[in-house]
């Protein structure tokens, strides 16, 4: 079999892995969060570096479809964030400079909630962050150093496909946490028409009329 | 099983039968034009809205990691596309406006070669695309309509994970062809080193020192 | 006298030139199609190519601050235009491909309003706009041919500093806009917090508290 | 007169202070690094953050359409710095916890020369960097906080057209950096021409054939 095949395979094989080593609990607590925030008008900010950042932003463009009041870290309108606004924060690595200096600034100035997504729990980012889920993909030898630092001296991670398995489990998650959203907020839909200023988004999408 | 894994599940296998449905001439042709243009200082500039858009950029990203000289139309220092340099224009309907009229310009206009990744052959990008690749995933539903249209009328493509499929089984077809052109270039080292002003990008990190 | 200063003197002549141009009939419509939109929650959207689109977004960004709920087209989050939002379509010819393209997608298809900033009310965009702002400074030459097709083909502006003076232009016009608003808001200050749901952009930034 | 005229005006007068005050030995400096770093294919980068970083932008795509390779930190295909290589910090208050951590790296770890463009030659950036362009305009109530920080916080810049004024300042000055880059380099295109291996950018555009 050719070697693009047989990179899919391990790329098909890394995301069946991921779902064996989702955290049911991690995922409650992380959906909990999300529709408690929208339900109290909070916002949520998305950040990320290089192509764990891309992975970050097609996530955010899915939360807006569905009415979320969603920003990422960077973009030329991204607000100021408020108290008890929620900061999803990707990093495999959980060490990736600009993605824990942005972290710190929003639980420890702000008050922020930041939710950590990252195959390392015990990295720095797993430690600070309020809530961590992991997904794993990213490999040992890939922690050691900070992303900003690695881009400046030109030290990628390895382009054989492994190094490649952390951005397309943590797509498939957030698709599949998409998908959980739907339907949580399926089952509460009148409560979210209450609670909420503008219904129009998850309601509207799931009566079909988006 | 939640909602979450069914969609991860269901992610995982249309990546799978992506897999089957990969056509190996295609793959061929694309990783030669690929491999000829870097030979010949041509440039790759990559095209895609909303997220196929950042899949898009994703790839982009390890092009320039391997050493190619690699653009994403719409950033700021992209320079004017040139006469044989390769457009990867990317979009699972083919009828995206904005990819399509950026095609028609570097095709008729510049001559360079329009490579075309999207789920419809017969679409009008598949059409006037020099090569087309077929990547499975968008649904026969979603093909009507206009993506710049769609977006500014708010006519979203489905939320439920099926709508996600393409985007996730393009970038795995896209790192797939990462590992592809490391291992041909691989084979070519020396002729690479030979044809090409700055060797550092592939040969390096094929010999690890990247 | 060195050239970089003589060419600062050209951006100040030309910024002072365009001050004695600016209609303000052409301006008070603006300002109240702003607060009005403002009034009823209309969201504003801002689309420009190159470096008119670079200005453009630092126009959204103080937009963003003064409270306005508003997006630069093509960034990750951007909804979908709604019937009675408002977009600003900065182009100094009025030719520009991409920017007419969205413009007649969101007057024609969804009945937003379109703003024209542009040296030219008689080119392609200022005909087609709802309300046209005259801001000086591109030159009858460079108005032929389209951005996206001249960028592809390596037309760029000729890069005298003449080149560049609708851009130092317009981003002189939108800052005193900004002052502009801010002050005929603050006029209406209690009629604002009436209407808007948000109240905390504009008015606490007039009462100096952002 | 009205307040849009008066804040216009305000925005000439300061960039006509600004031009003032532009020391002529720290801009020979400049044009001498960027033309040495041109003629040893040296790369520029260009590094600062919310409306600075997007004047840092326009200044790029103009050193692009100069024939420059330059990137933008943080955009897709923004390869590593290497030893040698510019990069042009921008940040009037010359604080901005981004734009410094990205100098340190590239100065202390990598051996990048970095200039710095700010209205504080005092401020940390102003300190740590290899070279010093003033550009007045930022008041000294903005230099205390962190960009990164006031922005998660909220503390904006003043809104009045004064937080303003470095922005234009900037813009105007980088512009007439460009109109001297080429004159500079008009007067040594043969000098370019051999020691460049793409002379097609600035002497084709000298020779109006851009």
């Amino acid at each position: 079999m050719r070697t693009l095949k047989k990179a899919m395979f391990e790329i098909c094989k890394s995301i069946s892995d991921c779902i064996e080593n989702v955290n049911d609990e991690e995922v409650n607590r992380l959906v909990e969060l999300l529709i408690d925030g929208w339900k109290n008008n909070k916002r949520v900010f998305v950040t990320g570096a290089g192509r764990s950042g891309l992975m970050g932003r097609a996530f955010a463009m899915r939360l807006m479809h569905l009415g979320y009041e969603v920003f990422v870290v960077g973009e030329t309108i991204t607000p100021a964030v408020r108290k008890g606004d929620i900061l999803i924060a990707i990093s495999g690595s959980g060490t990736t400079k600009l993605v824990l200096e942005t972290s710190k600034i929003a639980k420890e100035e702000i008050g922020a909630k930041v939710v950590a997504i990252t195959s390392y729990p015990d990295s720095p980012l797993g430690k600070m962050a309020d809530h961590v889920v992991v997904v794993k993909g990213r490999t040992k030898s890939d922690v050691e150093s900070d992303y900003l630092s690695r881009q400046m001296r030109g030290e990628h991670s390895p382009l054989t496909p492994l190094g490649t398995l952390f951005e397309s489990n943590v797509l498939a998650f957030l698709d599949g946490l998409i998908a959980e959203l739907m339907e949580r907020t399926g089952k509460k839909e009148k409560d979210l028409e209450q609670n909420h200023a503008k219904p129009d988004g998850v309601v509207a999408a799931l009566k079909g009329e988006e």
